[in-house]
């Protein structure tokens, strides 16, 4: 049965991310059809999960034949969203900030980088990725003509935070959060953010192997 | 009451990595002890989710005073295994690997980049991070005399299977694999591979606003 997405778990989420990774490479591949088995060994899943992950998009596989490809990656990206294009800022053009600008992965997903911000007048008019830096104080003017829906932060630390409340003044929806520090929304609801902080990815496979 | 690695679920392995990069800033401010609240607060956390987390360390608060910070970081690297420092490779140094090689979150919480490897002729011999980058071809060698715990794989794509291939040969432990694919050990449980996807991240911020 179709679940509604606030009955879907964040673990379940990030599996259907996954498994759309794979689809799409086997779309890319020409193949029509595919069971949960080959899905569940490509990922190094049990079967019966990837059947109950895909259940919650009420899509059901056919005995003998298997999911069909295409209809799971529209189903797949109705879910998490991106079924439709995003605009996406950089804010923060340090080493980090400069890697993710040439990061593949964003356009394939639908993620399109359209604008970076920086606080260094030295690197300010300055090209990254295509697009040329810009100062963070005309983030709220440059957010008011141009439609944006996420911003990649990966300021230091120290300026995380304040740097997040100009991001919020500019309505923007959702953040994803490279710097190592925790930070806050000023009004809870109004920007989501999100934590990716790879010193912890790391911590968590080095508890995986000690295990 | 203390668990046991086995019985610690993945998600209070992440919150514990997070609490520990809040509590080593409390330390670094000179705080001595902390209420399980405050930690919550600066997460976003429930407090009863925070207690609960710290229980399985066999840690508990005392009233009125909180936790001690020194102890509670002691207690969560040893849980996470960074008690001890850990030897770590970059195979791939392209944009993002560059990157990595200047992110300093990897050093305080005790990973040591010891090595770079690349297979491209034209890096071999120029230095990225203080350590000058290597044919991929003599990891195994290095891998002999050198005792690596983790590899970091920042190679592309098409790319990320072979290579995975040499690092499971050099007897590596665990793997945190940036290449946006799915990579499998040959051999189960000799070579533990974690992904980071970070188009995957941003689908996961998707989710969350559209929700």
């Amino acid at each position: 049965m179709t679940k509604s997405r606030n009955e879907i778990p964040r673990a379940t989420v990030t599996r259907l991310a996954f498994y759309l990774r794979e689809l799409q490479q086997m779309h890319r591949a020409e193949l029509a059809n595919v069971r949960s088995q080959s899905i569940a060994e490509k990922l190094g899943l049990k079967d019966s999960q990837v059947r109950k992950d895909l259940s919650c998009l009420g899509t059901v596989g056919q005995r003998g034949v298997g999911y069909r490809v295409d209809e799971l990656i529209q189903n797949i990206q109705h879910v998490l969203g991106t079924d439709r294009a995003w605009n996406v800022i950089l804010v923060g053009v340090g080493n980090l900030g400069r890697a993710l600008t040439g990061y593949k992965g964003f356009g394939e997903q639908g993620f399109r980088l359209v604008g970076a911000f920086d606080s260094d007048p030295k690197k300010i008019g300055h090209k990254v990725g295509g697009l040329v830096i810009q100062d963070l104080g005309s983030l709220a003017s440059f957010a008011s003509v141009q439609a944006i829906d996420l911003a990649i932060l990966a300021v230091p630390a120290t300026a995380a935070q304040s740097v997040l409340s100009v991001i919020e003044e500019a309505n923007i929806s959702g953040v994803l959060n490279f710097a190592p520090v925790a930070v806050r929304p000023s009004q809870a609801g109004r920007t989501i953010v999100q934590e990716v902080d790879l010193a912890i990815e790391l911590q968590r496979l080095a508890f995986s192997v000690v295990r």
